[in-house]
């Protein structure tokens, strides 16, 4: 038990299930963010570490891969921060459902109430008001049910357009990350020293630092690939 | 106070930095399964969502951007089991760093020892034996470093050419569903309806069957790109 899962069940029902909906939502918009803070925190400390470990190829290379990891994490926050206006979207469906729900349950319970007098006493004179008002509530019904239709197609649209264009954007933009990332790794010669051996200074310091500045070029010359947002979501 | 934090605390000097590098790895890793789950969750939720619509278009493509999203679940999941393995490799070299910090104590002290009875008793036939203990001591270290500089440097560039290979991999994949959940989406026609308008039965069916399908036989040809596990990662 727990108040958010009380306020899930005072919910009118045509709103319940995209209301937990978006409640796993915001769960997942919170792990990818951990996931971004973790990731950034790993890139400090695998650079601190890498500096004390007294061995020149390893300090850079580490320091180097940490400030790629750091970027990576800022593209997982990036991500987070897309999912969560994506969210928003959704909201915009569950609070026309929300306002839907009172003009099907006024339309039903003016039909019952007819029913229940036509079998009562079928002359009464409150049948002809009845009707009438059943045929306004219908009426009112018409437009609130296209209403739905209309933005719930359109929001859902905009929304999972906005989820799949960031995934891919994160993925874009990671890519060139690690591919980067596995470019510095090659600079590191890892066949066994012999003990007392010495090895030479880091001969690939401005190679590892030439990574660093491709993987900027390459990341502020990303764009989105052939489905832009304009043309990817629906017209406003 | 934790009893973790404890446990962080008592490590020898030289591994303590990739003791809590390697904790936060873990929490990245939970961060990527929570993520995981919730996306798969958010999937089902979706599906049943839109079964209850009443609108054939929302119900059918709903459902069909739940199975995307289920995917990209899973494979934010074989990301999080890629990160954990990458996590073990990284234990490879806090173990070396945990042993050989014995091995580093010990030749300070006989060094320290050797000092100060030199400035004391410079004369004691103690300090024969302990300057050959000190030889065989600095002989001990010399290897014990060696090992710990081959295996820092082979195991930092597999742990970490397994992680930018996995994020790749994830990458790579999550495009795919996302590019086909952007073609099923445009499937979805939002031009808004007149109350009273029916529309009719959602034109699209087999065409979204088909977009599941190429989804599907996309994922199954995906193969490493460029640089393979065999030739990026160090020999063995």
């Amino acid at each position: 038990f727990s108040l958010s899962s009380l306020r899930g069940t005072i919910q009118p029902e045509l709103s319940k299930r995209l209301y937990r909906l978006i409640k796993s939502e915001n769960n997942l918009v919170s792990a990818h963010e951990q996931a971004a803070k973790e990731r950034v925190s790993i890139a400090t400390q695998l650079s601190e570490w890498g500096e004390q470990t007294s061995d020149d190829a390893i300090s850079d290379v580490s320091d180097k891969i940490g400030v790629l990891l750091s970027e990576m994490g800022e593209q997982e926050d990036n991500y987070a921060h897309a999912l969560d206006d994506s969210r928003g979207i959704l909201k915009t469906i569950r609070n026309t459902e929300k306002s839907v729900q009172p003009s099907r349950d006024g339309k039903t319970k003016i039909a019952d109430e007819i029913m229940k007098l036509k079998s009562k006493d079928p002359k009464s004179e409150r049948l002809v008001v009845l009707e009438q008002e059943l045929v306004r509530a219908e009426a009112e019904n018409l437009v609130a049910e296209a209403q739905l239709m209309n933005i719930t197609r359109q929001k859902l649209k905009e929304a999972y357009t906005a989820e799949f264009l960031a995934t891919i954007e994160r993925a874009d933009k990671q890519i060139i990350l690690a591919r980067h990332g596995l470019r510095l790794l090659q600079l590191l010669d890892d066949t066994p020293v012999v003990p007392g051996d010495v090895r030479a200074a880091f001969p690939h310091a401005s190679q590892a630092r030439q990574i660093l500045n491709d993987a900027e070029d390459d990341l502020r010359d990303w764009r989105p690939n052939g489905l832009t947002t304009a043309n990817a979501t629906s017209p406003p």
